[in-house]
């Protein structure tokens, strides 16, 4: 059998490759037989073991002990640059620890979400990292009786888990976002909001609300357009504070992918950003250095969240305490292009 | 103890809390103790199990032969949205099938890859999609002879490797959006083109010259610009072309990161895109339906190819024979707002 060595103790070292050849099988056949999995023909799991002895070959045995660990990371989509941000902070962090970073996405479907529950039950994870998640509560209580360490990032309802949170400071992102565009001198301020059902976009809401009281400068709640925070959402929303009779000359939009479908709408118009309107976004997302214009944003630490949870969650399944059960990491105002003082009227 | 249920063959259903509570240790360390870790300080784990088996605690044992099925994809980084596109189609048909994704940056460095590799074999992974990844060669042949299953999306160079790729029409691609400009008016079209190590860059490359060289348009160095695929590398390559003599009227640049990095060029030279200057990206990644303008592009369907990838090496990890070693998926011109035809000189 070729590309077999000496072990020095008078075997020689056999690859699978060479089993399978010998046994006439492909070699996933003989990894399966190796691995322990059920899904082989009786004879010729027979004929391999036979093989596989023979010629000595160690197997990859995995002890209950020695078993890697694995930490789940649970998004309810896996459909926006926001994620890969929180996934590489997650990665970053799991991956230096030896563990492996499981990412699943459940599409707010309860057939998914039990899907990834049987999963998680028979990977035997040592972790689970929810994503603005709104699991059923059944299923919560069934993380909770596996005792599998949980960590949540950007809750998205009252922190009724049992479970630390980690999120960014949404509501001062609000406000510092709507202070900024009152110290350009704008009056009037549209809002495109986030989903009403997610903390995260009450609290920008109320920091923009904030902002404007503080100033005493009435909230107006035509000036509050509702969004989901995808673009289409900016871009409608756009159009309709641009209709009013009296429109606004400023959008802070409560994420990035809305104030680039605000662009678009106010583009489509025929009115410049920044000169006749200025937009602001809420994640700083990194493509967003390259919109056009540059986008002024609030950025949020998503990469550094996904490591604050990963080690947490690490902690937590290694026994330790944790000491603040819920996080706010400080969002930062970026200033670039798209906000500039109102037009002259 | 609260919360126990009679299991109808007169013990009672046990929660790994209460048994916490009852040992007065955390519910970490009980799971640990289930879970057979060896990190537990054995007058705890004796003190643990004795509690577990006083209360008949069934174990979620986990039989090699019912393991839950893993799948590792590998990225270089995890810096795009372009991964999620990927990652989202790998994790729909390995959820499905009840896999979990583990998903791995390994950043072009030998050590972190070393890493990865040793935590894949102590997860006893069934399978391996890496993406545009050069692992080493001792690396390959390290996962070889583990017999672990292996197919490459977006292979970086010729396929010495013994496994199935999957990637794009990447020279019909190229040649597409070439032909695009030409059909427009377009005479002198400038390139920034990708990394020339990579295979997909160089069949990009030659998709433009086939195009160019069909018409019976000389290709000229001087517009071919290089990139490295992201936004900055996009800005300077467009600044250079535009720096030209004879500046090109149209670019083809072969990401789109690249597309926004060199249209945020022309704005700042006062160009408009696309009246003065048409764009054409590469990917069609889902925002650039939102870039400004929206941005003509060739859409590389990667999604599709995270899921054949997955279906690719599932069927290898059950043993079946893969039809065909080499898959391109087609890709597709998708005409926006950036280009037009050229302005009258």
């Amino acid at each position: 059998m070729g590309g077999n060595k000496d072990q020095g103790d008078g075997r020689r070292k056999v690859t699978i490759t060479a089993i399978a050849r010998e046994a006439g099988v492909s070699v996933p056949t003989v990894s399966r037989v190796v691995n322990g999995r059920s899904d082989v023909a009786p004879d010729t799991r027979a004929r391999v073991e036979e093989l596989l002895r023979s010629y000595g070959y160690r197997r990859r045995t995995v002890a209950p002990g020695d078993r890697a660990a694995l930490l789940d990371l649970v998004f309810n989509d896996l459909d926006s640059p926001w994620a890969v941000e929180i996934i590489r902070g997650v990665e970053e962090v799991a991956h230096a620890a030896g563990v492996g970073t499981v990412v699943s996405a459940i599409h707010d479907r309860a057939g998914a979400a039990r899907q990834w529950m049987k999963n998680l039950r028979a990977r035997a994870s040592d972790g689970v990292i929810l994503v603005t998640s709104a699991l059923e509560p059944v299923l919560h209580k069934e993380l909770h009786r596996l005792g599998v360490p949980l960590v949540v990032i950007d809750p998205a309802g009252s922190p009724a888990l049992d479970a630390p949170t980690i999120g960014a400071t949404n509501w001062a992102g609000g406000m510092a976002a709507t202070e900024h565009l009152l110290e350009l001198g704008h009056r009037r301020i549209g809002l495109i909001a986030g989903p009403p059902r997610l903390l995260c976009s009450r609290a920008r809401l109320d920091g923009y609300r904030a902002a404007l009281e503080s100033a005493g400068i009435p909230v107006e709640d035509e000036l509050i357009a509702p969004g989901d925070f995808y673009h289409e959402s900016g871009f409608t929303g756009c159009e309709t504070l641009m209709a009013l009779a009296e429109p606004p000359t400023a959008v802070f939009a409560a994420s990035d992918q809305m104030a680039l479908g605000a662009i678009e709408a106010l583009r489509r118009k025929g009115l410049r950003v920044p000169q006749d309107v200025s937009v602001v976004g809420f994640d700083d997302l990194p493509e967003m250095r390259w919109a056009a214009p540059p986008l002024t944003t609030v950025r949020q630490p998503l990469a550094d969240m996904g490591k604050m949870a990963a080690r947490t969650v690490l902690r937590q399944a290694q026994g330790d305490e944790i000491d603040s059960p819920r996080l706010e990491l400080a969002t930062e105002l970026i200033v670039r292009a798209s906000t500039a003082p109102p037009a002259a009227r």
